[in-house]
């Protein structure tokens, strides 16, 4: 059983005792609906990071650490199409950890992220651990009744994504093949040397790829367009990875998808650097994880207003939602195959 | 620097940069305090609980666990008088428990308590760790305005305490020891023989001080009455132990305060088993934290309204709230000195 079997089974359970009434959607979603009084549903994300799991010390400087805590609950809150408004924060660390500065690098990144979309840390809890352990959580608000799922696509709505493909899973191979954030243009600054345009260029795209890894940007002002103005019809943010993220969606919708290869806005950093690297950008862009884009569906009537940027951040038309029988699909030229789930799991298969 | 530095410190860096002015309370009280549209204010508080730190798994039977990871949090919300509503939960597992029932035995003790209180679990996050990691967050309500807080009691107010101390840090010693939950009378069915009553009485004993450390009570019927009710006019729960909780809330408040030693509840079966088994009855009730008791202050003019039992439990007045000069002091019979915090830190002095 891994952990996606664990969570449906662990719903039903829940649901079967479900004591509020003014729970609108919780277990299985990126994030919980609450019914609050007033006119507004709260939406509240939790995201668990752990040393050596989900991050390592030596390759993560703590400011970015504390950046990608943020981040991805933000990121959770996008895809709801909420509104990000407080966050809670519990940490454990090793006594060691404690006495260097690690806790004042995490907490200046993460406020400055915090300071970007206006988030306040409202609380959360400190205790030792034998590994740094993180739990981020971010609440939102939509308008009552607004807030994205991931069960509400519906056949014949098209299938959007906003930014760009595998740089996140291209930054974690170049990290594992020894690359660091800013020790490439750090050495090109010290030893001053002329070096190639091309040289120049692999570092500017692999210093990218990294923070796209390593730093990743929320799409926080595209969920609250496309959530306030109800632009889409259902939504999830790309953290498994698109080919596990959109069966997720598929699978709680009871709908097909069909992916167009040639649609997929892959990496420009990833298909300059891939000749050289070993990168491959379509199989990164279809199951590297941690891109933390948002895939969402658009039924045909709201495609006129649908904007073309938010914040700078295009988007890409890269498929249609089928009827369920029709499975997941890939279409390459004029071959089409199932889309196998190929994204992150904790738990195996 | 210690937790209580740190936390102040980051209080002061997000207060400064505040940009809800929803947020009535955030870091430094038991929970935090979000000012809902309607007239209700959202109290939400997390707790982190990591393998070897905060449990033992041969200790601690996973259903416990799951008891206590819950029961911590609602007494959280219990210590801000407000009526707690829904959960989420994240848990990070190792490979090897994943493949075990742990978590299906977790989730039966989490939910059985989340039933009795009629707390929905909403979601949270299941990640891969080396250590069993569970971060809790609860959820609750007050009426706008009515959450009580750390940083309210007055001198003059009377200071009471719930049910009774030392039990929980009693049965810490006893695991310490060797004792383990349900041993103790499972050998006196097993084996049959008579036993002489103090023996059995003395089993019974330990399996309730086990008990009390293992899955605390939270006091959610006596937060509800003392919040909604605006009986209290400060609250904390009894988490780092009496002596270091009272400072933390005479800290936030600007108070001193006198306890009288002989007023202290100290817990009757501690009491029994202390001749022979080198418990403190006194020093635990002092400093053994765990007990999960709620500490609040009650101005004059409230005391006759004050229920004397809520569920079955009953309440002592153990001293008085002074003005912040006092200091915070211990009266034994004719002598009185100051009571130093000898509770838990997780990162020294």
């Amino acid at each position: 059983m891994n952990e996606f079997d664990f969570i449906r089974q662990l719903r039903e359970q829940a649901r079967a005792r479900n004591f509020s009434s003014r729970l609108i959607t919780g277990i299985g979603d990126d994030a919980a609906v609450v019914r609050e009084s007033g006119n507004r549903d709260l939406v509240i994300s939790t995201d668990l990071l752990i040393e050596e799991i989900d991050f390592h010390r030596e390759t993560t400087p703590a400011h970015l650490l504390g950046h990608r805590a943020l981040a991805v609950s933000l990121s959770d809150i996008a895809a709801m199409g909420a509104r990000p408004l407080w966050a809670l924060i519990s940490f454990g660390l090793p006594g060691s950890t404690w006495d260097s500065d690690f806790k004042e690098q995490f907490f200046a990144g993460y406020l400055a992220l915090a300071d970007r979309y206006g988030v306040t840390l409202a609380g959360g809890d400190i205790s030792k651990s034998q590994q740094i352990v993180i739990d981020s959580i971010v609440a939102g608000e939509v308008k009552t009744g607004r807030a994205v799922l991931r069960s509400t696509a519906q056949p014949g709505d098209q299938i959007f994504v906003t930014g760009s493909l595998g740089g996140a899973a291209a930054g974690l191979k170049l990290i594992e093949l020894g690359a660091r954030v800013g020790a490439d243009s750090s050495r090109q600054e010290a030893d001053g040397r002329g070096q190639s345009d091309d040289e120049t260029s692999d570092d500017h795209a692999i210093q990218f790829l990294l923070l796209r890894q390593l730093a990743p940007q929320p799409r926080v002002g595209w969920g609250m367009v496309l959530g306030e103005e109800q632009l889409a019809t259902s939504m999830i943010d790309i953290s498994d990875g698109l080919s596990s993220d959109l069966r997720h969606l598929c699978a709680e919708s009871n709908v097909g998808a069909t992916i167009d290869a040639s649609s997929l806005p892959l990496d420009e950093n990833v298909k300059q650097l891939c000749g050289r690297r070993a990168l491959d950008p379509l199989a990164l862009a279809l199951h590297g994880g941690e891109d933390f884009e948002l895939l969402f569906t658009v039924s045909p009537e709201r495609l006129s207003p649908l904007p073309q940027r938010v914040d700078g951040v295009g988007i890409s038309q890269i498929g249609e939602v089928t009827e369920q029988g029709g499975g997941v699909r890939l279409r390459e030229k004029n071959r089409e195959w199932n889309l196998e789930a190929k994204g992150f799991t904790h738990f195996g298969k």
